[in-house]
């Protein structure tokens, strides 16, 4: 199976401390690497784990509080010092343009990297990246300001080919696309094969949601029922329900409740408050309603 | 005496590398705390050697390359999120301002922090604060885009009262000032006794010059003469001084000469390029021609 993981960079909130870096996270969607929220120190994070800044072309934001892209200004500078061609694409809400065009205007100037916005909806429900094997979209998050979830599925594979049929039958190779796309095989001898006995079944498609900053979103529950892995914000332990509300955040018992809900997976919890200085606190409340719950921490890699 | 000293936060250069972050050194001094430069990850640094981020009100930026200042807009939400009232103002070329005013005006808006930006010339040799004990002045550098020096001078404080002569006098508590400031004293029966016998001589001031990224700068030596510590860069060992000086940078071996040339007490260095990856290299470069060398170090903190 082609990987399809998540590789936490950061999974502190607004004040960075010294046990978590601010939001970032890759996604290696089989030989794509996307970034998804960018705080500060990000770039140092990719370095850490060895991961091939070089190979990012496509970065989401959430939203535009600053631990969600206060990284990028010393990514792209970095990328376009290390003689990247790419180009870049940031899709964000378009403030973001606004806010690091200057920037970019004074320190990418000479390079030859290019970085184009992407300007996504706040009202989500947008297809925002698509490509023949994975498709990202858009729901609308409960945050303080307009904040976005992205779901990023892998789509329906062609099926497996039967090597051993193929052999058998001595299928040439010119027939083998039409029947992945769905032929049988008619032999010399008049014999057809239909196209079931002649492939195995496609693996079945997964899916990852990543959410946050944001108040608990029930109605996404039809969308998301299934998937594979939830990200899912747990700013607050339950101590701290109603300071959840209050700034627009989740609590853990609340995170393990929606992905109870839905009935993914696996769900991981992150974006932990700097005022808790364990968080096996956040792991047990959230085992406690839904088992399959783990830690979000630098450098954790989970399959989706 | 009053604490004047030099705490390095960071000390790489352009790419940070897992060894080093890029620039950002506090001062302390006397109870003021400046920070010079203010790369990415500053703010994770400040925490991690426990300064206390609510006291700093000036922060000085010596060029506008990226990992001299692409710490600051994390900096500044954190100071806001944390409730900072102080005013902090950023003493920097004014591009700085029209690169950071849209990030600054979407994120601190609500909050009752005051950023003031203070335009410095490239020109160099202004006095850019100035107080009743400390003046910090600019001199120009040689980089590939404008960048100055920042010298930070302790002024000559007034003279020590002699404890036992005011007493054993009987000198009344409101003469002191007028004896700190030169005044002697005549005592009731008319023996004069003149200031000299009624003080000892203040502390010799000290003096900091904090310079990089520059190419050599033979043309500061007499300004900078005899000053106690004396920060240069060193981005290069000398098996680049071609790099160097394509780059508008400095090799160990020239920074050691400008130090033995200006015959400062002490000589740091930092700044290093990301491709060592052992400084010791530098350090037997420099002390070969100035031996009271230090290396530059994260969390390392140096009396002036």
């Amino acid at each position: 199976m082609l990987p399809f993981q998540v590789q936490i960079l950061g999974c502190g909130s607004s004040t960075p401390t010294l046990r978590h870096n601010p939001s970032a996270q890759i996604v290696r969607a089989h030989n794509r690497l996307f970034l998804f929220d960018c705080g500060e120190g990000t770039q140092r994070e990719l370095r850490r784990h060895s991961i091939a800044m070089s190979h990012l072309q496509h970065i989401f934001i959430t939203h535009l509080h600053g631990d969600h892209w206060f990284g990028l200004p010393g990514l792209l500078s970095t990328l376009a010092l290390l003689g990247c061609r790419n180009t870049i694409y940031i899709h964000a809400f378009s403030e973001l343009e606004k806010m690091l065009a200057p920037i970019l205007h004074f320190h990418l100037q000479e390079d030859g990297m290019r970085v184009e916005f992407v300007a996504i909806s706040p009202k989500g429900g947008e297809v925002v990246y698509e490509d023949k094997e994975f498709t990202i979209t858009t729901l609308a998050l409960h945050h303080r300001v307009p904040c976005v979830a992205y779901v990023c599925r892998e789509k329906m594979a062609l099926p497996h080919i039967r090597r051993d049929m193929i052999d058998f039958l001595k299928i040439p190779h010119y027939a083998i696309k039409d029947i992945k796309e769905g032929a049988g095989w008619q032999t010399a001898d008049g014999i057809f094969y239909p196209h079931e006995r002649l492939v195995t079944p496609a693996n079945r498609p997964r899916t990852y949601a990543y959410m946050t900053d944001t108040q608990p979103c029930p109605e996404h529950a039809e969308a998301l029922r299934g998937i594979d892995l939830l990200y899912h914000e747990a700013t607050f332990c339950n101590d701290k329900t109603a300071r959840a509300e209050e700034t627009g955040h989740t609590t853990t018992s609340q995170a393990a409740s929606f992905a109870k809900q839905i009935q993914c997976k696996r769900l991981m919890i992150g974006h932990f408050s700097a005022r808790y200085t364990d968080d096996t606190q956040f792991l047990k409340e959230a085992i406690e309603i839904f088992p399959q719950s783990v830690l979000a921490n630098e450098g954790v890699t989970i399959n989706v």
